[in-house]
């Protein structure tokens, strides 16, 4: 069958009518490449399938929470089986102990954990938690670095005020003479410290952590008293089975989750050392779903996976072979890529192509052959995709780049150039 | 089986070591009656039942979530096979587009709908619009009422800073006086009006909301440009079958749900009229699960529920039924109780009881009787009770009263006394 959008186009307009823009949020399908479907009805294992039936493998993974397969037998399972018990109660589930006792087994620096449903939940707990901790305001960040989609740290200026931005500063990530300044403009308010786990902005070359800037930013914590904050919500559970800072051999005081923990189910979580359980246990954070007991049920089937498979390293296995395949196939086209982050969480630019006009072109050409990559923000490998799975992959990749040379000169996209500047 | 909660202390005993305080948030039964299960096995229409096999009638509805019955055959039927075909995607399902259209058809204000997680996503969402539409930065809210739990908004002092609380002013709700004073105060700063559906505060009386209010809120809004935000998070569905302020003929600019709107299924959403789009679709709001299609399907099925079924005036006529046994039952016993509210959301204190002790006692009474109640929360009444369920309330209710009547003297709870104050 042909690939076709009709249904998708038609979607879209009944969509515009009643959300704003047809879609928002990061889900938007608006700054990607033509042709990219906005609906999808229908996940399995490594595969979507949208509006109009069109297949494809998909490199996004739903922006992280799919890391084992869409609709993993055994987690859903769970899932459905406590569903059909209790979710949303009058009280949490007897499985909350369950799911917070693996969470503490699973993260080394973690003695306490407190669920919630998004990533920003996490992120906004640990700003107050650092606040009442040490009785201070200041927190530091690194530009560029997503930390969520509230007032405190919107990417977007749009609706956010001068006061919501008070009390912070900014450093650049795995620059620790920056974030060293940033710790002396702070002075004595220095409340906390967020980190990303890795360099992994959108619009911009991924870079692994310096583990010296890591290193620096516990000891510039424990000399001012203010409170480390690993914000793992994209990449937890997908460079380690803990912390993803343990594989440089620091503990952050605070780690955010979210995204993978549920394998997709909505659930996400800030985890704790002990000297913080006593201001965790003093703010107010609540939500009416954030005690729903089958995300938890489906968290605990999750991390049993985590510890007793080798998803991570096949994750791992799946990204190299598409890394190096990629290269190749590029090459014989006389391209050139950059790659960039962990395998498993790809990014790729062209070499040499501001704007991003050569990339969106490739893209949208694997759009039309089933592919589902991403321009600009880091994508994911599965679990469930198979050596199979890449290698249809490249031999797609290969035709979109032969067609991206055809194209010629490609112009660059105005609106995107001015971001890479 | 007598009652016995000796399961549940050892799940408190796990939860104490692994979560701060052994539960946090609004779901904590740290400040409710002795004898409070915390966790629970499972739920089933109007009944709960704890980790010791209790079973109860719940008349706190998950706070709020369940306004058709825990497990609803037909929401989670539909919940169920989207769930299988696919939830948390690279994209929405198909099924976003009908969800917001029901939504959209369902409340006559709305022009449009963005889904979110969170009630407190959908009011910072109205926070972020109204400060973007109008280019200003005050807002009014009135004393005690909720709005969520970030920064911005959130109950507690601990881990807020000033800045948080920056361009912020209070008015007394229902006071149409106040809330013009407050107006004035805002001058040509004034972003948004927020505002309750009616006076469902916590630890005191409810209020109707005065019809003359929402006409001063609305007439204020359009003379001062503001946007008018009514958070129907908590109520919404449970007055009307539209906005709650429906019901007094005013209309607000955007309106805030969550809670019941998918019968439980995690989902909430901001409502807005045609005016409030374009700002609406330009602030960044997004959150890892938001888009997710299984709590869309739930919401799809809810409010065709709504709207073919009887759901309402059966939870009003269960509310009056309890309300006018309990009031008959209180005074055999020789007490006197204020009960206040829709009688769909009922809230029920002893007259005569500063600090509660008396309200205390009887709920703990009745919790031994299986039958769930809130000391100072609004309860609610949902469309799976029946009359038999009513009247097996009251019969432990009218023992409850005795028991607490053969008590004599009860002392007031300290810690409770200084919020009356």
């Amino acid at each position: 069958m042909a690939w076709s959008n009709s249904a998708d186009k038609a979607l879209r307009e009944r969509a515009a009518a009643v959300i704003p823009n047809g879609m928002y949020g990061h889900q938007s399908v608006a700054p990607l490449p033509d042709g990219y479907p906005q609906f999808y009805a229908k996940a399995k294992g490594a595969y979507l399938w949208d509006a109009d039936g069109n297949e494809y493998i998909d490199y996004m993974c739903g922006y992280g929470p799919n890391l084992l397969g869409y609709g993993h037998p055994e987690v859903d399972a769970a899932f459905t089986a406590q569903l059909a018990k209790g979710d949303a109660m009058t009280g949490p589930g007897v499985v909350m102990v369950d799911a917070a006792e693996a969470m503490v087994r699973q993260i080394s620096h973690a003695h306490w954990v407190m669920f919630c449903k998004n990533g920003t939940d996490a992120t906004t707990m640990a700003l107050m938690i650092a606040r009442h901790h040490t009785g201070r305001k200041t927190i530091i960040r690194a530009k560029g670095a997503y930390h969520g989609a509230v007032p405190w740290c919107s990417p977007s200026p749009n609706g956010i005020t001068p006061a919501d931005r008070a009390d912070q500063i900014f450093c650049d990530y795995n620059d620790p003479a920056s974030l060293e300044a940033a710790v002396r403009l702070a002075g004595s308010d220095l409340a906390a410290i967020f980190a990303a786990p890795i360099k992994h902005d959108v619009f911009v070359d991924q870079e692994p952590l310096d583990p010296e800037y890591a290193r620096r930013a516990r000891a510039l914590a424990d000399e001012t008293g203010a409170v480390l904050v690993v914000d793992d919500v994209r990449a937890g559970l997908r460079l380690a089975r803990d912390c993803s800072w343990s594989l440089v051999g620091v503990q952050p005081d605070l780690s955010c989750w979210g995204k993978a923990i549920a394998n997709g189910h909505p659930l996400s979580a800030l985890a704790g050392s002990e000297p913080f359980r006593r201001a965790a246990g003093t703010i107010f954070a609540t939500g009416s779903y954030w005690f729903a007991a089958a995300p938890m049920a489906a968290a605990v089937a999750t991390l049993k996976l985590i510890r007793e498979t080798d998803y991570l390293e096949r994750t791992i296995r799946i990204g190299d072979r598409l890394r190096k395949g990629l290269d190749e196939a590029a090459e014989q086209h006389g391209f050139r890529l950059r790659q960039t982050g962990p395998s498993q969480m790809p990014l790729i630019f062209f070499d040499d192509d501001p704007g991003f006009g050569k990339t969106y072109f490739w893209i949208s050409a694997l759009v039309r052959r089933g592919v589902l990559m991403h321009p600009w923000h880091n994508m994911f490998t599965c679990a469930a995709m198979t050596e199979a799975d890449v290698d249809a992959t490249l031999e797609r990749a290969s035709d979109a780049f032969a067609l991206t040379r055809a194209a010629g000169r490609i112009e660059p996209i105005e609106a995107l150039l001015a971001r890479t500047r």
